[in-house]
């Protein structure tokens, strides 16, 4: 683990205020921050909780209830491409995951959403197998849901430490569920390397993408995941609780069976028969109607995303988050924090998670005086470093805000 | 059925319009259009499937995205009340309902909330029982998804006609669906007689609401019904995709073991503990974050209710539907079409079903002249009698448009 204590002294404050300058300076991202509307005067590091405004996302939004619900009514469903929101803006989405066309759609909760990919993977795998892989440091709606999926499935969770799952896959293993990086240490797992496990020991794989997608690479296409889920409104900027949505790999299409069959997902919805004839491709992953305000200011939303490269966003995640530690090195007082959060790049999200007492009473003075990160229990302040919006600048001066309430 | 050939003659028009304008005029409700924003020049009556837009929407709306959201950030789960609103919007809604509070609760979509409260019904059931009785002319999703509750926990479905369906309830029925309102037919089922049939018979009762929360008055308390969802964007104007709701009578919350058991519905949800502990109340039917956006812009819709009696708004809805078949029978030559929906008002929900041949012809016809309906294959057209922003007047001018389409 990191520990501030292990860098001695530092450049002082001077430096690491012209440094931080030129950094944001040299930084060809820089501008992307005019895509976005923050309040003036904050140093907002939460974006991998609620992601920051995105400028177009008021008028989209005025002009979905204005003109599309209040002039247009039940037309827009056809004229102003409502009904077809899931699948579109799926496949907006689906670069930034390295996925082909055809097989993200959006809707629903993460937890759903989850719900949905686990019994889904439950059906496709082996019913020789009986264990369930999940992820004994998740978020923890994954851990209840993969608790609900596995009892109606007739599997048995087996709590796993992610980075000794490759050696609990056996073959009894019908499905994993891992996440890519863990919410509270921001700690990175090897997606290739599980997901090559998980097939050498014949299960499926689903991701649980929230903290990844959007900050770092994810390749599900490239390194073959089978399933997928992650939710809009961190690091993708949808608003509050935005539709999440769910990767379904095409080789899978077929065989996909939703535990929430909903009309939406069916082949021809509005033949309203009594048979259920699930819908070709993703779409199968559908359930009910969508919710309209939320999914198109999501659409809106990923405009912040055109012409933008993933990997720029991850080298320059990365970059802050270094700078941030050295900062916090220089500014807080040896021994008060500690890094959970890994310092190697290839074990690291787009989070700086520190440890320290009384985390929650230095949260929150870190938001009176203008700096926002989050406090989860019991003893973490989380970091959000999302390259859109955020600089060189805000990371220093966060680090400093923090070393002078420990001062 | 009522055959508008079976009303001989009638006053002609102008005696038509002039008692459409006389109605309107004693009409307390007439002023309620205020509240809404309608389009100009059309005769709206597919408010059973997208409510039209509530005058304070756009307004809260843009507020939800400019300062709470893009100006309070994260802060507003607690200060702008986001964190609750599930439950709180919930207790808006079960007036309407005739539920008392701490009873609904507001997310995710109908098929969703259906499949929560079908294997919530079906685990608080004997599991000696092995059958659920669903309503065989339902909406498809109730359907689909009672079949893959069902599947999953180990019941059976058997279709039936609602209208027969007290004499298949039996010592083997778990659990009862059924439709308050039929979507197609427009025909109210009868909830308190059903209701008390399934209790006697031992089972559980799950009511879909959609067609019928908002034009008529439901009684869910009154009449001891054990589960309830429903839509929130057809006459409670919630907006497109809204979020919909679930009803969990108090006496069967502490039992109620959701399906979807997400981190929203744990009794500490910012505890995050590897185990699931349900909240109390209705908020274990909660599921992930809720989507902000479309919640609070239902929020506001239901200002639309403010000091509006369910039983003003039925008897409106019945006068409506009773005046525009009276105008059909005067205006539609003999023979060219056929109310589905029955004449009594007993049986009778808040829209009027014709059946005629080339219905999406004539439909598509009506909307090109104004008046907009809908068209559910092969053969009905569907007229929705939405009292807080309907008249007589729309009624006869429907009526009169459809008779200048046959003449």
């Amino acid at each position: 683990m990191f520990d501030a204590t292990q860098i001695p002294g530092g450049p002082g404050a001077g430096v690491l205020v012209a440094r931080a300058a030129a950094l944001d300076a040299a930084d060809e991202l820089g501008k992307l921050r005019e895509r976005f509307t923050l309040p003036e005067g904050v140093v907002y590091l939460d974006g991998n909780s609620l992601g920051a405004l995105p400028a177009g996302v008021a008028a989209a939004t005025a002009d979905v209830v204005a003109r599309q619900w209040g002039e247009l009514l039940i037309r827009s469903w056809d004229e102003s491409g409502w009904w077809t929101a899931p699948e579109r803006i799926g496949d907006r989405i689906a670069p930034l995951l390295g996925a082909a066309p055809g097989q993200v759609v959006v809707g629903d909760s993460t937890s759903v959403n989850l719900f949905k990919a686990l019994v889904g993977a439950a059906r496709l795998a082996s019913p020789m197998r009986g264990k369930m892989l999940v992820d004994a440091s998740t978020f923890p709606t994954d851990g209840y849901i993969a608790e609900s999926a596995a009892r109606m499935t007739g599997l048995a969770v087996t709590p796993v430490d992610p980075s000794r799952a490759a050696e609990e896959m056996d073959g009894d293993t019908a499905v994993v569920l891992l996440n890519h990086v863990d919410y509270k240490t921001g700690r990175l797992h090897d997606l290739p390397g599980l997901t090559a496990a998980a097939h050498e020991a014949g299960a499926l794989i689903v991701w649980d993408l929230c903290h990844s997608a959007g900050a770092l690479p994810v390749g599900l296409d490239e390194h073959g995941v089978d399933l997928a889920v992650g939710c809009t409104y961190k690091y993708l900027n949808g608003g509050p609780g935005a539709p999440a949505y769910l990767y379904i790999a095409g080789r899978h299409q077929a065989g996909f069976d939703s535990p929430l069959p909903g009309w939406n997902g069916h082949a021809e919805p509005f033949a309203m028969t009594p048979g259920y004839l699930p819908a070709e491709g993703a779409a199968r992953g559908r359930v009910g109607t969508p919710d309209i305000l939320s999914m198109l200011a999501l659409e809106s939303a990923l405009d912040a995303w055109d012409g933008v490269s993933v990997e720029a966003v991850r080298a320059k995640s990365l970059a802050l988050g270094d700078f941030f530690l050295a900062c916090v090195a220089e500014y807080v007082p040896q021994g008060r924090v500690e890094s959970v959060t890994p310092v190697e790049h290839d074990r690291r999200g787009s989070q700086v998670s520190l440890r320290t007492d009384n985390a929650r009473e230095v949260m929150r003075e870190l938001i009176s005086r203008g700096v926002v990160g989050d406090f989860r229990a019991p003893d973490v302040l989380r970091f959000g470093f999302t390259p859109l919006y955020v600089g060189f600048a805000d990371a220093e001066r966060a680090a400093r805000t923090l070393g002078h309430i420990f001062g």
